[in-house]
């Protein structure tokens, strides 16, 4: 296999990152229907994706593709794998168990993705104690020592907003290395904690704009006047 | 106000479109505390952004920022959402009430980002008839007829996986245009009906490289040999 020191990658760009994972699934759908190579093209058909920027961001993980023959469909799992550092799992804690902690605990697919959830903490009496799936909730008093003890480097944050920036303050001050914030507020982390917000909001914006577009090329296909297209 | 036409904008990145709830987020709340105009460095500064890429990020949507002063703050905030459609609340349906349905349904900050979840689907009966927040759980053969009866332009699936196509299907021929899919599958729809996955294993890989990369560089400070990378 031949990898790319990682130090020549210069800046890999976020959505480079985030399509990342659309490969590897496809990439893992084909591996096990016995196919061995597969083309930049052939991933871009199925994913509806410029076959350009897929080789452009298969290129990131250093492994390059032999002319009419492609990419070799197992060694562009391993190096997207090792590219995301998902080839070891990295065990998490989750704090907040509401519904949206309670759908991510029942998450069974995060195995595939390097991640694997290994506790739930609540602070909430009523709901410590209570099974969730395969988890015990425990108290979040409990977080810091089980933290350090199985030197757990990822946190993951579903309480609402307001208490958002304590937790996250008690995983950082645990040893915990990086969050990913579900609460719709921006934290706040000393280097060299990584924290990611998955933001619902960007995505429904992406979707907004769509629509927005289409419903009101329609209306001028109609010929029905626009509001503030000639103002 | 100034509104470029927006044939004249050509392609808008999906990295802008994502980055513009933050500064909605950001303008909303300067707004509030009375600030009149705000500077892209100031902008900028509060999100950890470059300037130069909060200037061409804003300037998507048609306002132009004067020297010495930046963009008037509400005027920015009107541009927003006028781009993104957010300026009409679209209402929507939701299918599929199980735990991420549920902590969907509990959002109470959708409205502020022009969407309205109006009712809630599942075709367990357990669950048709129960109510979920403010919402009564209806049985999905109600969908198509009160789609139509309603003019609801949006869907959420927050179904299994093997259920997400038959749902998504439902949903375009009951005349839903715009799809916000969280089942961990790609799902098909013909034009114009558009499809926006939430991708939450897209997220957890720009925070699992930055920890990969972050450990690593970490390891060889200490010297400690690394795996792969003389190989």
């Amino acid at each position: 296999m031949t990898y790319v020191d990682e130090s020549e990658v210069k800046s890999v760009s976020q959505a480079t990152l985030r399509r990342l994972p659309k490969y590897l699934h496809l990439l893992r759908n084909l591996k096990r229907r016995g196919r061995d190579a597969v083309s930049c093209s052939f991933i871009g058909e199925h994913l509806s994706l410029d076959p350009t920027q897929v080789r452009k961001d298969l290129a990131v993980t250093g492994v390059i593709g032999k002319p009419k023959v492609g990419h070799g469909t197992s060694e562009l799992i391993d190096a997207i794998e090792q590219f995301l550092g998902w080839n070891n799992v990295t065990e998490a804690f989750l704090v907040g168990v509401g519904n949206l902690g309670a759908a991510l605990l029942g998450y069974d697919r995060f195995n595939h993705y390097g991640l694997k959830i290994v506790a739930a903490f609540d602070k909430d009496p009523a709901k410590v104690g209570k099974t969730i799936g395969d988890y015990d909730v425990l108290p979040l008093e409990k977080l810091p020592d089980l933290a350090r003890r199985m030197n757990i480097l990822m946190g993951i944050i579903t309480v609402p907003a307001e208490a958002a920036q304590s937790v996250a303050d008690l995983m950082v001050s645990s040893g915990i290395r990086a969050i990913w914030n579900f609460a719709p507020v921006n934290l706040q982390a000393p280097e060299p904690v990584i924290v990611q917000d998955e933001e619902l909001y960007a995505t429904l914006a992406i979707l907004s704009r769509h629509l927005a577009k289409n419903l009101k090329s329609e209306k001028l296909e109609r010929g029905i006047e626009v509001n503030g297209l000639d103002s």
